[in-house]
């Protein structure tokens, strides 16, 4: 075992998603993590990269994507050395993802412990974040566990994955075994959910060692371990780029919940008040951004507004938008495409965006 | 008097004029006139010109406009000699830029008769106005006569000027003498003038012989024709535009309808029915635009639209609108700026760019 703490620490962010409800901000070639959703000049991926820099050396900070994201990713963290990048040859959700990072993190450290994080989130708390963290890693450091981080409910979101909360293992810690996780409820369920005080909400960062996370893969997950366990020769050297072209494609697309969390025995949760949301819709943002007295948001943009009320503007770039007689609008405007949405209506932008991409061209979405 | 008819006929427009009421579409850098509304890859000015290659030589074709869009008119009518873009130093509204564009061609042609025209009007009935204007000039080459072409009115209209009807001339081509004019009326007046079949809309086309027009202005507006008299030797020669960079500033800022129409004993109108607009409004344009089933409008772009009422769509270049939950809006989108506002309530649009400049910059309107 190296000598500091830290130096076993390390982090992977995911980075790979597409996300099609942000459209026309997000589009299949600039996904919602490289967007800078508060105009701060940093995009949520970057903003994610920031936080983590407190947690672990640069070096030892890995990002997951897909191969397409490549020149982004260099635009936007030019300081991650390309040996860092690793890029997925194809989609196949987190379980792939995450076996392939653990590996290659495995195969230069075997004693690492490993952080794994979606890009596109967004945590207002960063100092609780850290604290969060730091801890989660001294308890998993400890012994052969999962951990998940679970967020105290604000709302009966059906939106999210709920993980319910078993007996206490740390007090002291806010650490609980996980009784059970549950995806999407409806609302109904929420709830309940939320009134019983029981149940939190699925952050998706796991915290593990990477020989932990490695046996829980053979042993929960073995049509997954089987393709990446037999890189173990390549992962570290030059031959491994060579070996995930041709492997990664034949892992099955499984979630990391679904192939090991929602099956393992180990598994702990770590409860946490981060200021948190996932942005996992207009609506998502809208909620968690600062309003005028008319209740309107404004992203990224100047606006002029005479009688609108609870709508989020935002555009790209140097522009402004006149707006009077909206209630409750979603108005995103790009370069490529104007949306002006009820807000209620939202869910319907997925279907939206597959009907402007046959009628209109790929181009668009 | 040169041999044939048609040498003698010249064709003046007018293409100086800034618009803010289709803002952002329209900017002082870019007027109305130099739009493409109809998607149809010809701007309202080269509509114009097109329209008038019928009446008289390509030669006889005279734009006078601000030196501003010397640039976007040799763009856009690269075919026009640079000697027949008269370019004011200065904007005096119509009268000087009429007297001045008369002397420069009295100067060639002493016999010419003349033809004054919007450079942003819109025109669906061409050969209604081909011949319109053909009669009216073998109208006004027989004698000192000024004529204006008026409009059935359609509707009650408060934004347009009036032509009230006198004693029929020539009933064969529809003249009549001027009894009055009557700018822009409230409600009330213009339902009883359109109700009376006794008003006509101002076209602001005029026609007459440069000696006639000349002949008004120094009885009528000796003030605008001592500055443009003081010229006469440099009137097609080079020592033109140094005689205007002086003089043309100093000339009043009046409109002929009111220096000359208004005032003159001579002056006739032919009514005439051309599928006329002045797009004087978004509004304007809405009406005279092809309309979707549910009253929507669409404005070079391409619309996805969801329960969406009598609204009117702009976009620039290449770019589509995913839309829901409007009725009676102005969507108008440029790089710029977006307009997003309530069609009946349009007349504010003025005060609302006056607001965009003080609070945004000039560049933005």
């Amino acid at each position: 075992m190296k000598e500091n703490k830290r130096d076993n620490r390390y982090c992977v962010i995911m980075c790979g998603g597409i996300g099609s409800r942000f459209w026309p901000m997000s589009r299949a070639d600039m996904p919602k993590q490289f967007l800078d959703f508060f105009g701060t000049g940093r995009s949520l991926l970057q903003m994610t990269y920031d936080r983590v820099l407190e947690i672990c050396d640069p070096s030892n900070i890995i990002l997951v994507t897909n191969s397409s994201y490549f020149d982004i990713i260099r635009r936007q963290l030019p300081d991650v050395a390309i040996d860092n990048i690793l890029l997925e040859p194809a989609r196949r959700n987190t379980a792939p993802c995450i076996c392939w990072a653990v590996h290659h993190i495995y195969a230069k450290n075997p004693d690492a412990s490993i952080v794994t994080l979606p890009s596109d989130h967004l945590i207002l708390k960063e100092r609780e974040f850290l604290r969060t963290i730091e801890e989660g890693l001294d308890f998993v450091e400890k012994g052969d566990r999962l951990l998940t981080i679970g967020l105290k409910p604000t709302c009966p979101h059906t939106g999210y994955g709920y993980i319910q909360l078993g007996s206490p293992v740390e007090e002291r810690e806010g650490i609980r075994k996980v009784k059970s996780f549950t995806e999407k409820p409806n609302l109904e369920m929420a709830k309940v959910f939320v009134d019983s005080g029981e149940f939190y909400w699925n952050s998706g960062m796991f915290l593990w060692r990477a020989d932990s996370i490695l046996k829980a893969f053979g042993e929960l997950a073995p049509e997954i371990a089987n393709v990446f366990d037999a890189g173990i020769k390549a992962y570290g050297t030059p031959a491994e780029s060579d070996f995930i072209a041709k492997a990664f494609p034949t892992a099955p697309a499984i979630s990391v919940d679904y192939a090991i969390m929602e099956k393992a025995g180990n598994v702990y949760v770590k409860t946490a008040d981060l200021g948190w949301s996932d942005l996992g819709s207009w609506k998502a943002l809208y909620e968690c951004s600062p309003k005028t007295a008319e209740g309107n948001v404004t992203q990224n943009c100047s606006v002029l507004t005479g009688d609108c009320r609870n709508t989020i503007f935002a555009t790209e770039g140097d522009k402004i938008i006149v707006a009077a007689g909206l209630d409750d609008f979603i108005v995103a405007d790009t370069d490529k495409a104007l949306l002006i949405y009820p807000k209620k209506d939202e869910q319907n932008i997925r279907r939206l965006v597959n009907e402007v991409k046959d009628r209109f061209g790929e181009k668009y979405v």
